[in-house]
């Protein structure tokens, strides 16, 4: 049997041995896995951009792939932990909104309370549920084991609330999840939302400035040029051209984004 | 045979070749070794916080794994480079305290020097030992190969002082090694150092705060706290519940931290 | 058949799906395949640190491995994506200059336009083909497919002017490529340049300052000097002996560095 792969998303940051320690335990229980680093960058504690970030990879894996992530406020406290089943994939991470994205674009198969002592490692440390607890699950999940073994069935799960935005004037009220490596602002406003009308119909407004259009490409525009566009994900970005929309807008997570009618 | 686990510990940075080429050496003399990056962001030359690092990882991998790591201030000087066996992994990395850590809490079963000419890169650059010196030596053990070829066995190596805290007024002086991802600061006050007394008659001083006793999970005390634990690898830390107790106290690696009884 | 190395090179930064989703199209079209991140630290669309890095990791690698590499500032537009075997290896990137450094050094055996969209994922992103063309393209290569399959053949591309410094005053203007986690300023000036005279013989200005000789190692010179030095991917570098270059000179990409000879 092909060992499969686990993906990583956290927000450990690139500092000190936490995921190392994860990457050990999983190829100690579930030898031969392929180990993926989705990001460890998350901001801390930022579930929305976690939950971001999980969606988009969804379609680029193979059936099978177990995805692990850890943004996790509340460990030690009790909030679940889950395995979800779902597109063919399997999710194991603390229940707090996390799986907000993959749900819903792709629902929910079914899921379970990851809550038997006997598979987890041996002394679970408090402040560590993602090396004592969701590796070893994983590593269950990746050997073929039964996730009924995990703990009870469940139909419920946290999801977020502002991960959709609030339909406004025709359009709709959103606001920016992350800003990437080249000062882009991904905005949780999505292709379905500019379904209503053609892309060049809509205005995407953030930090004051005014944007005519949704485009496809960076390259349709001047360098320099403030845009949207849709991005290869499926989330509408505002970006300059050659540029950093980040720096420009002094903006980041959180900034309000408003989509409206062009009238 | 399974082909192994490597791990990778370097103060590289995440900038230009020098990481990858060590990998493409492991990977052409040991095909099929899985490589894991434990990270590559220890502060430049700081074998302290990277002794830390490989101290916390030792638990979490299985037996056989060789842990690779370049911290490494001396290269190109007469510093030593060992490959040291305990705990039933590998260790493989300059004499200069690296291993202290490790060796502190788990002995040293037997270090080899690693002088062969033969079991080196044809072209050995005198600026980058663990491509040329390291990486082979790693891949050598990765194949079962005889240490004793590395060259002469050897029972001493270097370790460093400040690893360990000071023993004061009943308590002990101690520093941050490192701030992690979320603000908090991990000092070298491990597990045995609060065994005197219960975790809560301890005061814990640091950037000119007293904090009383040592909690065993950031959920304890409402968000905003400025506290202390003992965190999953077995160091004490000083935390800000959902905050960052680096900004709020202005402190990082170096800072020093008193270890007191309540009185 | 082993499954062989794919290397990915970037400028995506750690932060959100966009390495994980090449990733995943790797594993799912070339499944075992050992994933190599080199770095995705690229600065934002600059191709020339991109072909130095590449051309810093080709002699670490086996025969067969196969380089992604994404610097893709004309994302979108009409560019053309080149698969390119020399040196044993393979290279897939845009064609855009990010193969002048492994062209200078190996030449070009062959190369191929990658323009076949049955060998594309179904629905190519205009804004990101590293996932939708180019790791395809990877895979089948890795997995032993015809190149020619992937478009007609080409003789011609991109190299950047810029990677050759410009002769001057017998010697040369080049400039610094990157500055590496230590503060050390890589440079574009190579081996061969130095090649006139004895390494001692030669006087290499930078940010106003003027150092005398390239050394060979940092252990020949007291801490807090400021030295150049051949690099360990043949390289000159302006560094600090246990310090920072960049820091004291306030340099970075970009800056102008003089060699001449010692008058």
């Amino acid at each position: 049997m092909r060992p499969g792969i686990v993906t990583l998303t956290t927000d450990f940051g690139g500092v000190g041995p936490y995921v190392a320690a994860m990457k050990g335990v999983l190829l100690g229980m579930a030898p031969g896995v392929a180990i993926v680093d989705v990001c460890h960058s998350i901001a801390p504690q930022n579930i929305l951009e976690g939950a971001f970030v999980l969606e988009g990879i969804v379609k680029a894996f193979p059936e099978g792939t177990v995805h692990l992530a850890v943004v996790d406020p509340g460990v030690g406290t009790a909030r679940r932990m889950l395995a979800i089943r779902t597109a063919g994939q399997w999710f194991v991470l603390p229940d707090n909104g996390l799986i907000t994205g993959v749900a819903g674009l792709y629902g929910v198969e079914a899921a379970w309370e990851i809550a038997n002592p006997r598979l987890a490692r041996g002394e679970v440390a408090p402040t560590f549920h993602g090396r004592d607890v969701l590796a070893p699950a994983a590593a269950h999940i990746l050997k073929g084991g039964d996730p009924a073994e995990l703990g009870p069935a469940t139909e419920r799960f946290v999801t977020l609330r502002n991960f959709e935005p609030t339909p406004a004037e025709r359009g709709c009220i959103g606001e920016v999840i992350f800003r990437d490596a080249f000062g882009n602002l991904i905005t949780n406003i999505g292709e379905a939302h500019l379904a209503a009308r053609p892309s060049r119909d809509w205005v995407v407004e953030v930090g004051g400035r005014r944007i005519d259009g949704v485009a496809r490409t960076y390259g349709e525009s001047p360098p320099g040029s403030l845009i949207a566009l849709l991005g290869s994900t499926g989330w509408v970005e505002v970006a300059v051209v050659n540029g950093d929309a980040g720096r420009l807008l002094s903006a980041g997570p959180g900034a309000t984004v408003w989509l409206r009618p062009k009238s």
